[in-house]
């Protein structure tokens, strides 16, 4: 509702073209409005075709299904992340149509076929342990409406095999870097690229690894000034950011 | 040195127009030249108008000076950061145009006048103590070209000064929020806009703030999805990635 | 035994009344007493109506049973926390009346009709993943003979939830604030309330959040004055603590 | 503005008594003073008799005596915290009946005469060390109009001189207890009364204390179940709860 | 081999009663012995009645059985802590008159009467969860030889109980303190006694209790002077310990 | 007070020898007489020649001495730790006979020869820069009145000089081990020794070091029984309690 | 590709041999030659034997077999680390002679009988409880073509065990230390012998060795000067390392 | 003293050539020397020119002096690391001909022209502020007789530089990788060489690097096989480990 909306309503008033009490009803929403939370909330879904997204992690089967089966009288695509099997088994049963990828955890539903972006998010990462997060990251940057590229296993301890994707990862608009142990290949990518770099640490690794803490600190210290970083494993975040900075 | 110029060498061989020795040579140069690292480094610094960096903690004023003094032979804009007062008063005796931000310890030199973004960063800050991180990334915005925008002192604990400057935050293209103590205002503002935001926790704060690390681990954890986050006090990596992202 | 207590049994030495080994057993026993460390220990319980605490955790489920069978016997309420449900099978067995709250773990047993109090603890939480600390708090809230509301999911990250919710909030004599991840929501709410705040980080989260840590550093730095904080998880000592406070 | 005032002004629009513009005005206005931040803020200031608090740690000389100067324009106690001798020395040249309390490095300015609660506070530390967290934490309460007990120097490591005390800490309405090192004081306390107890670990101690956080641990882990804790050395924040606590 | 075997050989070398090669070979071995490491080794466990431990976790069943079957080759009584039940069931085959302590999961087998100290231990511990710890200790000094008296449940949440019990604790040579959470227990009954005094920290506890850290650092930061500290858990250490000083 | 002396104390109140008034007054004491506290800890002292000790770190010059001057009047031996020599020079004024080890940061005064013990306590150091933590065990166990034998420098990285040194320290009755870095020689000597071993960590070293965290988890996990540990660089309390050990 | 065939290559060129589209083509891939990536690491690998190395852990079995059946395709040597008995049963299906080491979870592939060093690698081992890791140790040095010897069991805890094989642990070129709890072993050899040491902490422990933290530090504290340090339970990269130094 | 040593010794003690007093005293001394620690301590240094280091820090001026004034009555080059300046003012004043390094800190005696070796150690340095401590793994290495390359500022946030410079890495026996913030150079450089690589995290860096521990971790965790690494700005140690394996 915006301010030509609310002048058209106290002309009606003034006209006596609505009464008072539904006037005042209109306006008593309106902080939530002026503010902008839930009603800029439901027009950004729309305008920019971003799903609404479901954390499964410490949610019952049934929980997850229920939210699934509100969701699916509206009209936007679906993501839940952190997804079991089982959650998807019962998921299906009231949407033959979804879809489950394993490695990244994640149950989609497309019910809308909105345009895809021409700029594409390259997703990088250094090992084959890290492919649950790359998934993740690619379903979530993919139901959001966005062209992806993948180059995975392209971790610094062989470096020769990064420069040749280079090209690939230099024509992005942004790039997500998911790497575990030492983390180092997004220090190295962001110093060849002149575009916003958002680092994945992941839990990959043992040891003085310390649950990811070390590629954490890595990243977050990292020489090259391009790089910011999200929480460890935290690949719906990455490509979440990503795809607004694609889109803008 | 693309794959013309190697077709065109290659041709001057066969016509023995140029002597194997001497191709060689060439052939020789060519990984780093395809690789592209320094040249392109050159060419990205006069396209996009970003100065050199100095990072003066760890170096001695003469150091600074020296390099300074190097860089003033060139046509590019010049950033110093963490710089002390008696570094600036050494630098301007051999420049005396040069700026001091005293609260934002940086010096900066302005060479060129290259145009301003239309678009515009907003750097938004809890508390006045984190004022230093503000100004350094304000400095670092500035001299990169970009417009910028502050809102300063508008931390949860009283936050409907934060929704005072909610329309000058949501007409940014990217913000930057620095906070210490925990950081929440990263999470708050994350859940009121739909632009990617770069989040900076700062030392400030005692006690069980271990020197930044409750504001790092509140702004990694954060439940808004859009954001990233930067080291500690690191107001230059936030701006610099907040320019890269406003120029794209 | 107070003062004329001493002073009566003196007297009966001195008239003949008591012979001094029986005065001095009596006198021997004064410390505790004088102390008052068991006594008055079983006098709060009658006076506030507090039900004996069980800490179910490390305990076998025949241990539980057994202190539970003892308690019977008294005319207290009774309050079980982290209890399996099959603690609660064998529980229901001796006491058929006993209530399981599966989400809160706890077996609640209650055998007196106390008063409820007028004033209201408020219980206000981030997200659904934080509803068993939500449940263990109520559970002690109300076993302990207050009026309490629940506010769930009322996370920063969409906080006009929060604002649709406040005069509840503000309505009541003490808050409690349940939030894992970065828990932000203590700092929003003790920016916004007039009440004692007690704040419980939960584990809820994946990566930097380190078990709650995260949510634990948040809320000890948090630039509101009126927070103080719990143990992560520990809905029992908030509510217990709010109770305190409720009924001051 | 409630209801009452909203359906006014719509039938004076209704009625041609005021202009669509001005109208517009104030219900642009209306959200802020329906979620009534500002102005409650300002309320409470009122009715409470809460003074302004001023962080002076991470401010110059002259902004604290910028922000006093102000404050002295209203009819507020004014309290300042972290503040250094230098500053006060300033203050007082503005403000001759200033007060500075060295040891709890607070200046404190009596504007009103507020009315002191019947109820008390109880203070109690563990050792000498812990007094200038004690004195910020007097201080505090004082100037919000508190009655206070400090009880001093009654550490776990010679517990008799506790038991001495106990009668004026159990007969407080809420007790803070300030304890370094292995803050065993707090437990002990909290097993023994029956009011809110509010700890403060202090960074008293060297070795395996790591500044504070073998007693924040301690506090948080505390066996008895009446205890909250504060930031370490957070005095202030004690003294803040307690006082809302003291009052309700 | 002390100085006067030395000289009888050399004697019996000069007088060839025995052969230079013969004579050489037990120079040989003179370091060892000299330094006393594994002959006083053996000395040491006749002499004190020492049996040797197995830790039994990280070992298989078969290891176990092993080592106690050679073991019970030897006079010496014999003890294997964290043990599992199944490792019981299979010692038992091979020696039936060995005896399992469930909760401090330890084998003990009795080959010896050695004479029981007059002086005794004291075992002290603060929470039912601490039994565990407790009991390796209890079964480690018993077969160690010494008089024990438990003392168990007595933490500073209801200080009383520990009062009544004393004298008993001062009555012992040496005290173990076993207690979890914030681990206070051993600070007040520091502060209680004038012998030797042994903590251990126990992983008793939940949340920011970081598995017993809190505990540990609470100990090691005792303001009690006679506070010395093992690792978490480590009943048998603290035991072993106490065994030693209860013997001089 | 013993239970003669309050016998006593009721025949003459029996026999009119004493007014009720004053009896009240002295069983009005008891209580802490009869928990032992106060007096117990006077016939401490008076019996084990113990000391007063002063902690002076975070005290100020002026209550250093106060303190001394009133512990003059009794006839004491006085110890006081971490010490500044300002401190020292202050306290000689008013007592010339004082001693100070600038090492060991101690001032020492010797009121009463007491008995040294001929049992001795060795104290043995890795480097030369855990020499001030030696000083303060040393000037400790001295004023307590132990023969003390100190074995310097003799960390495992040369092994053989341990060796040397060998005699003196199985000689001892109890063996405090100081060292820093990685804290092995606890666990070397902890191997080579049959007496109770207190081990003290050092703040000696740099980097990974982490202000002695590292010599204090290496001396908890030494896979050596029979060794404790104090606080890091807490010499005063190895040598306290080592001092109960060799007096038992 | 060395100077040589690029010679040729211009040559042929030159020559009309070769056409220049197929002369394109393999100066192409030329960069990556130059710097030796790709290629450099198969000549690495014929010329010094070592294998393909197959990091299992976060695979599953079918990734496994997969890698390996292409693997078997090449005349190399086959390490796995980290298998699982499952994997190893699969892959036996499809190569026979493939060994496994189940206390070292390695399933090796013996494809060329290389040569086997003169020289010898030492891993010397503290308890029984490293034995995991002194396995994958030996694994790898093994199939890499060293002579290596074992000493385990030779923890400080008794100390002569080392000195008898002291002897065999000089003699090495290289010596790996394996060792859990506080880790001493390394600074003790390393003060005994001239040869490089590589220190591998292994997770043994419990409390507050924090999965292998207390002997990492221990490690990279160690006061003897030749110790450097691979990552917690890292087996495999100790020997890797190792035998890279034996090969000089 | 070797086996030869002892038969003459004896055969002596036979033919009544040495008293057996004599005898006694010398197979007395035994141990040590079969142990073989002074002796070939003492052996080692004549033998490999390894000069005697003395680590400054925590040391008086007077100590140092005292220390190089003895040494230099050998015949030994000297070593002083983390040596101020004031140190070397004073060394030079009983050593004209001492040298000093005033960024690494270290005075550096040349007593003996021993002679270099044809392999090198390659010092490979990230940025500009790890300087300090390449100097002292530079003179380190110097001093024990290596001939050094050092190739600094070739961090990864510009990695062509490096590439610039991998002909010289290559070539040496040995590479000591220096590097502070993420510490990722170490990573990228062991992908690339076939030669052993020691890593030192160095403290360079401000917030998430607390102290160097990004780095630290982040080699420790490095995804490259042959890194091993040492403390943090430990440019002694790594040099030390250098020279041991460059003299191989």
């Amino acid at each position: 509702m915006n301010n030509e909306d609310i002048k058209k309503l106290l002309e009606s008033v003034k006209n006596n073209e609505i009464e008072i009490d539904k006037a005042m009803k209109v306006i008593e929403d309106l902080p939530y409005k002026e503010l902008g939370f839930a009603k800029i909330d439901n027009h950004r879904e729309l305008r920019v075709g971003y799903p609404e997204v479901i954390y499964c992690a410490g949610k019952t089967i049934e929980q997850v299904v229920k939210i699934i089966e509100f969701m699916l009288t509206k009209n936007n695509n679906i993501l839940a992340t952190r997804a079991t099997k089982e959650m998807y088994e019962e998921v299906k049963k009231i949407c033959p149509e979804a879809n489950y990828n394993e490695l990244g955890r994640t149950i989609t539903i497309k019910k809308r076929s909105d345009k895809t972006t021409n700029s594409y998010i390259a997703i990088v990462s250094a090992g084959t342990s890290d492919l649950p997060v790359v998934e993740e990251a690619f379903e979530t940057a993919k139901i959001l409406g966005n062209r992806v590229e993948k180059i995975t296993d392209v971790g610094v301890a062989g470096i020769h095999r990064l420069f040749s994707s280079l090209d690939v990862i230099r024509g992005a608009k942004v790039v997500i870097v998911v790497a575990g142990m030492e983390g180092a290949l997004a220090s190295v990518i962001g110093g060849l690229i002149d575009k916003p770099l958002i680092a994945v640490p992941t839990s990959v690794g043992y040891g003085a690894n310390f649950g990811g803490l070390s590629a954490l600190l890595c990243m977050l210290n990292s020489c090259s000034s391009g790089v910011s970083v999200v929480n460890i494993d935290n690949g719906f975040g990455a490509a979440y950011n990503a795809s607004i900075i694609n889109k803008l």
